[in-house]
């Protein structure tokens, strides 16, 4: 078998050569393989190190199936995902999980929903092994995607679609790794009661994305008999908080306490409830959603909020991906689904 | 010829069928290639529509060499990429022009040195067509890569190399999109001087980047006798450039002036200045460099700065790259560098 090769690009002969073992040797520790002993690996991996070689990918990739990358497809426009804390720490930990199994994490952006056909191409074009989406909308075209060109995927949050709740069907078991987003909401709301608030509003998130539906979902559960005056909608962002702080205090100004459905919006809220001179907590207590880096913990008063480990959830969509992808595991192809607990963080503003 | 195409995907036959046209006629179209009557073209993407047609990719590369992807290559950890808007800012130039082009963006972030060999191994795979690199630190080892493997790069900001302060070789012609830096900083520095000010302070950016000495070389073009007590070096952070403001201030504590390299490090010099007691600009003068979305017009006083436009010189970068990927332009294959220019905008902090 013979490598084409550009002039002065280091061969495998060469590797095996300085390494003083033979080509299928050298072949089987570039390629990941096992029976080599372990002073020959060494041997190898410094003859690799030493000439700059790089494996032949095509070849590789005809003999693994493999391309060694993994696609990381987020659903928002790119000025959400450079504003909110929550991508790059979701990111963070897809990033170190992926480098701890030398992978490449190939990000790609969705900007508008006619973007996804160039991304079908590009997935069904066998340059990633796999993919994780996160942040998808209802009715969000990408699982039916990667289920048509058969490309196992791990998503960040359930996915949902209109008129099903449980977030299966129409496209059969999907995997995803999601927060407990109810259980987290009924904490802080709970926290809000015990803490004698009577008028407790709720800022929720776009009602497209399960994790803002399941928040008010878990805020509905304690406050079964909440007038629907105390609810407003808010699209995650600061700017939208702000706007629905200012309808809630229109509707019902002698409101006490806000559940935020994230930090962001809850740092809008804030800037308002200071602008009409209401205190925080004194006046109007305040709980936030996420535990957001550089957002929570800077506010003045610093954010009481519900806390997701985000950079774990992201390194657990990794496992869970690379597990599917492994051939000695081929009856776990779908490898399931975990929530994830959350945890209160109390600090200043409730 | 035939298709191996999964059960249920829809052949390029069944799309000439629907269209009414030959097979032929049908590939021509769905490839890009012209010599098609438009109304013909119109059905034949009707019927691609209409089906859900995703072109054969391997098919498509055999006969185009094209994935119909570039590479994004970011050589600064994840950390900063999410914290500073320039980096925004520059993919969404990017991300525009990519996708006017109907080009897939494929983001690879570079977190440590050592991720070089994977990053290296996947754009040999013949993944991307070409990369768009930008935030190179000196001795970056991307453009031998690059050169090595034969990838058609365009850095954003002109790569540096000790000792080879015109950054040409050692690796031959280059091409680069950068601003005018050097000349940017000369007119924040001679607008510094013609309000009177005489105790002009600099804070540097990173000496590894060429942003950074540029900067550097334009403050000493108009202030050739500057005692260098009055430069200190930050690391473009409002951490870096607060640290920074705290040493220039125990130097140089009659200082009246200061221009900062960015706008990030122009803030903690705010912060330190405000802490201290300094009103800016009556007792300091305040200049930035970038316009930072959501950082210059927002400080208080908003900063006086050097615009540079980024996200023209993101569209610009994939314009140059894509001309160089253009078989019609084989003459064009290093297609040059381009130095964009900058103004300067004045508001309150000078």
């Amino acid at each position: 078998m013979t490598e084409q090769v550009p002039a002065g690009r280091p061969t495998l002969e060469a590797v095996a050569a300085r390494a003083g073992v033979s080509r299928a040797t050298a072949s089987r520790v570039v390629n990941g393989g096992d029976g080599v002993r372990a002073h020959l690996v060494d041997k190898v991996r410094a003859a690799v190190l030493d000439l700059g070689y790089v494996p032949n990918h095509a070849a590789r990739t005809l003999v693994t199936r493999r391309t060694g990358a993994v696609a990381v497809i987020i659903a928002e426009p790119e000025i959400r995902i450079f504003s909110d804390p929550f991508f790059s720490r979701q990111i963070r930990g897809i990033s170190k999980e992926l480098t701890a199994h030398d992978t490449q994490l190939v990000l790609l952006l969705v900007e508008h929903r006619g973007d996804y056909g160039r991304i079908e191409r590009y997935l069904a074009g066998g340059h990633v092994d796999g993919a994780l989406a996160f942040s998808l909308h209802t009715d969000d075209p990408l699982p039916a995607i990667t289920r048509r060109i058969g490309m196992p995927t791990v998503y960040g949050g359930r996915p949902g679609w209109t008129g099903q709740a449980d977030g299966a069907a129409p496209y059969g078991p999907l995997s995803y790794v999601d927060a407990d987003n109810r259980g987290g909401a009924r904490e802080a709301v709970r926290y809000l009661v015990s803490r004698g608030r009577r008028q407790i509003a709720h800022i929720a998130g776009p009602p497209d994305q399960t994790s803002a539906t399941d928040r008010l979902d878990g805020y509905r559960d304690v406050l079964v008999d909440a007038d629907p005056a105390l609810i407003a909608e808010g699209d995650f962002t600061p700017a939208g908080g702000a706007r629905a702080m200012a309808e809630l205090l229109e509707r019902c100004p002698d409101l006490d306490a806000v559940f935020a459905a994230n930090d962001l919006m809850a740092t809008g809220a804030l800037g308002v409830l200071r602008e009409r001179g209401r205190s925080v907590p004194g006046d109007v207590a305040l709980v936030g959603f996420d535990d957001a880096e550089l957002v929570a913990e800077s506010a003045v008063p610093p954010l009481t909020t519900v806390r997701q480990d985000i950079e774990g959830m992201g390194r657990l969509m990794v496992r869970l991906l690379l597990r599917s992808l492994d051939p000695a595991q081929e009856s776990h192809r779908v490898p399931g689904s975990v929530i994830t607990p959350t945890s209160l963080v109390v600090r200043g503003s409730a």
